[in-house]
């Protein structure tokens, strides 16, 4: 991807792929998303620039790159390109890093423990964080418009469907729902509501942005799968933030990577809140489910490629962290 | 451009400036830059919504319109399409409130007035300022991309251009070079450096951009006006900095809409710090007449028509805030 792009081929990667299990495609992949964002965190920059180093620090702090592996797996269901696939992969994960150094300043959640480490903020000062934050999501548009190989009406299709997902009617609009919640009950649709855009627009984005990506060369089943993509999207990024309740409610600090029970001091709405534990994670499970049924109603061949798909919403609800 | 624009016809308002003055112009330009920015943080937003407000806030409270002035500018010199021209200076606008928001908050510059107006953070508190100032970002490139007639290539490309002008390697990596400055004894060639990035990346891309609108219709033309029009650009984003730093060590608060000799008082290096008050004003003048320059040696027919570029230039020497 891009004259930048030198050290990891992209087809060199999916090949390695064919019967490899599940765990082992998704730590590879994952392992890909951070050498991508890592790159592109840092080739740009002068050596030794704070800033660069903040967005660096920020973008190798990321956990279960959840976000491209949807771009990937969504994308290697339906035979999209590799390069496309992976500018995507990394935007979707280097604005899902600017979402979470913006998150924990002192002005949002105030938080000092990002996945067991210290946050952007407490290592480099808010200024700098504030920045960093700032020049992540605008990478993530560099990304997408830099490498002459993508097709530029592409380009331009991730860099609406990014945006869309990350602006006000998405993960900007849900933060801000969730902003002015706090402290007060919303009742179970409102806080799906929140969610719906505040982390699961940016789900649903790498979705579709995997989708964008294949519809180049298949547009046909890309067009067929849409429907049937969208709504299992919809379940995994619903379940994603149910699951997330949980664990917040359920486990400690130091297992979770982040401070634990901060939803409930912060006197926010939960599902766990709302259901109570045993009931949240039922409703996790019934949306695991209706994932699971989206991708059944796949035409073929796309269903019968989709078994990553399946795999990861799996992932999401049985996670510990 | 796109269905959400229906008040204003794109078309009519370049007809009715033939012969125009200047003044004219600019005021009329500044009013569609308004009208656009305004159209673009409210209409896709629920009404009542604080995020909704701070961003339309923010977004109206602009002044100068600089930066949509010379995408226009630089699009009526070479003939380029109106609506591509629209969105291109919608997008410059939008980023260019985004930095201002985030700039004016108290982990930066901590000023609570802005163009005479409280400041966003004073307004609406300094999580949503965060937020209304992530989402502007993300705005511009949902304008960039959300109008179907809009040719994709050029939306790629404005988006690349904006992207590039905005980060790490553009304006918030020269708002990171002036926080690592402050206190600190910057040369001139330093300080020149920093605001070459700071401010003078996107009033930069603006010329660009409105310079890749004309190059979908006259690619020959546009490719050998480049270079005069990227050393016209930067000379007059150099100047507009130099003249910031004269009007803020030599007029009030009042006469300039924010507050009045912050610089100074901040330890930072300024252009009248470094060679006094007098000398600037020079030093504008001989940037002026480097822009100048740099039009006269445009090809024909760009020459001719790049009036309103030379006019521009004049403004931003002359202007008193």
């Amino acid at each position: 991807m891009s004259a930048h792009a030198t050290t990891t081929e992209p087809a060199a990667h999916l090949a390695q792929d064919a019967g490899a299990d599940f765990e082992a495609w998704a730590a590879r992949r994952a392992q890909r998303a951070r050498e991508l964002v890592e790159r592109y965190t840092g080739a740009w920059l002068t050596p030794g620039s704070p800033l660069g180093e903040a967005m660096h620090y920020a973008a190798a702090l990321g956990g279960k790159r959840m976000r491209p592996l949807l771009v990937w797996a969504t994308g290697e269901c339906l035979g999209a390109d590799e390069a496309a696939l992976d500018a995507a992969a990394c935007a979707t994960e280097l604005v899902h890093a600017y979402s979470l150094v913006h998150d924990d300043l002192p002005c949002m959640d105030n938080d000092v423990l990002r996945r067991g480490q210290p946050t952007v903020h407490v290592r480099f000062g808010e200024a700098m964080a504030m920045l960093a934050g700032d020049a992540l999501q605008t990478r993530a548009f560099e990304v997408l418009t830099s490498d002459p190989a993508l097709p530029p009406a592409l380009q331009a299709r991730l860099c609406g469907l990014l945006a869309a997902a990350a602006g006000a009617a998405g993960m900007a609009g849900g933060q801000a729902l969730d902003l002015g919640a706090t402290g007060r009950r919303l009742d179970l649709q409102a806080l799906r509501d929140m969610h719906a855009l505040k982390t699961g627009a940016l789900l649903r984005a790498s979705v579709m942005m995997g989708l964008a990506c294949a519809a180049e060369r298949e547009p046909g089943l890309a067009a067929d799968c849409e429907g049937a993509l969208r709504r299992y999207a919809d379940a995994v990024g619903l379940a994603f933030q149910v699951v997330d309740d949980v664990l917040d409610a359920s486990m400690d600090s130091a297992t979770l990577g982040k401070t634990a029970g901060k939803d409930a001091e912060q006197g926010k709405a939960t599902f766990v809140g709302l259901l109570g534990v045993e009931p949240a994670r039922d409703h996790a499970r019934r949306l695991l489910e209706q994932a699971l049924q989206a991708l059944r109603e796949l035409p073929q061949p796309a269903r019968a490629r989709s078994a990553r798909l399946a795999e990861l919403a799996q992932r999401v609800v049985a996670r510990s962290h």
